[in-house]
């Protein structure tokens, strides 16, 4: 069928690879490698990009580059660059460094969250509140996004209740936190619990709701994905080639899967402003710098249907 | 959370594992181990099978057997046994055989009903008529289902029409079919073409609607299945390992994988009869027997979610 004439409503992918998928993995990407991949989400359409996290590099010497990419990468035109900061130590180099937007993970279970960060919940939505202070001091536009993951539950506690979530969203939102996600961080959500989550988050977020994401651990990322965009959500972090994971559930997929989420939202006739070929020849290239990794998707290997370009270009 | 006190909504599964994943592999699974399959199924709580199809076997001799496995597969408590038929004379070996359910298979695309089943999609209804009057003639009870494939379209003409697949479902039910379901034989469908197809196809079908068949080609299978359920359809096919495919995306996934969808409609709260612990372990010994074969799906690799009992049982 003929495109309508009005402009389709927007849904922006937020580009996570470089960050949650490349700090699973054991190959070191170097960085110039890191730039290409960049640059060449760039040129396929991709407008925001998480380019790595502020953590020590003795912990995860994979992202150890973060602060050469944040300029490499805010070079490029039209590029929001996020990173990620586990505490105000990281947030001062994000500050640095000048990103758009800093994410501060924090988990909603209590365990998961004392066994990965050495923190309560509480104590992470303290630190946003010095994250804060310290931003506003230094006069910097870095956004701080609060990432409020085990949203739907966790390997160590098991179930997480909803109010405890939403207690959170709202307590980071008051500590000044400017955006909100959600992450099924274990890939535990199924579409009815994301529908009813993500519903009520962003009731008390509003436009401060900012992305939702969605491992594919047992499969159902498109599905939950699907389920958030019927109560409004229209951003999500994805990672090409599926890569990132769980160290709970070895071989199990990683993130939601870039190209098959840009194919998934072309068809339903969102513009992501991605231009899926591309994505797909970029995936190529990154699944061989990654040899030996194991990657996921699905699209690669089927390819674009026939149908796809008269339908949703 | 605890199960609310009232009977979840059910949704069936259907398994076509048996017809539609073992015609499209290579491996021929022996009558033994076939009877084991439908058997641990039905244990498993499947209540519904498509044990084979009435092909002549020189054609498919993977499924040479089924005229033995449709005594078996009724003999078991509560079975609801499908089988294909691709003409008449399939309906009529269906008929002998006393199946509850014979589906004739339509394709919405003119070009690929052509090449597949060198017939026209109105000669097929009008073989529907044929069948249904010689069934109606036996006395028979055996159902006739339409099950109208390449609904979003081919890798052969392209897009299929809305209007013409409508126009075939309402065709085939004139003609006397007692069941519609509809198909994505290709993986072209989006969850908004599904909403927007199956409403449309409900609101003609009404009760005899059937059955959603998705082919997870690109990944989007379990997302359709979401879209589906949200205008009331509440049967999916599906196979076990996700096996069966299309001979067009070598390597592409099949059915969407019966023990991921049984995993998310528990998790969703729906009723499905299934015990998804003995569905796992059931794939586990079918892809003993089909070692070599390339199966499919995410849960089994992963595992049920801690919080999957107390959640979704």
């Amino acid at each position: 069928m003929d495109l309508p004439d009005h402009a389709r409503e927007r849904v922006v992918i937020r580009e996570v690879g470089l960050r949650d998928g490349l700090q699973s993995i054991a190959t070191i990407l170097s960085t110039d490698r890191k730039r290409e991949w960049i640059r060449a989400a760039c040129e396929a359409g991709m407008r925001e990009i998480e380019v790595g996290s502020f953590v020590p590099s003795r912990l995860l010497p994979q992202l150890a580059d973060t602060a050469e990419l944040v300029p490499f990468a805010k070079s490029l035109p039209g590029l929001t660059v996020s990173v990620l900061v586990p505490n105000l130590r990281g947030a001062e180099r994000a500050l640095g460094a000048n990103a758009d937007l800093m994410i501060v993970p924090l988990s909603a279970s209590h365990a998961h969250s004392l066994a990965n960060l050495r923190k309560t919940p509480d104590e992470v939505v303290a630190e946003v509140a010095r994250i804060r202070a310290v931003r506003d001091a230094a006069g910097s536009k870095t956004l701080i996004e609060g990432g409020v993951g085990t949203a739907f539950g966790c390997t160590i506690q098991g179930e997480v209740a909803r109010g405890e979530v939403l207690r959170l969203v709202q307590a980071l939102l008051d500590a000044g936190a400017d955006r909100i996600s959600l992450a099924d961080t274990v890939g535990y959500a199924d579409p009815a619990a994301v529908r009813a989550l993500f519903a009520d988050a962003v009731k008390i977020a509003g436009q401060r709701f900012w992305s939702g994401h969605f491992h594919d651990t047992r499969g159902l990322a498109l599905a939950n994905v699907h389920a958030a965009l019927d109560v409004g959500v229209r951003r999500f972090d994805a990672s090409l080639g599926g890569i990132g994971g769980c160290p709970y559930a070895p071989g199990a997929s990683g993130n939601v899967t870039t190209e098959d989420l840009a194919f998934m939202l072309a068809s339903m006739g969102y513009d992501t402003g991605v231009d899926v070929e591309r994505l797909l020849d970029l995936r190529a290239q990154v699944a061989g710098w990654l040899a030996g990794e194991e990657l996921h998707g699905t699209l690669w290997r089927a390819g674009l249907p026939k149908t796809f370009h008269r339908e949703a270009r």
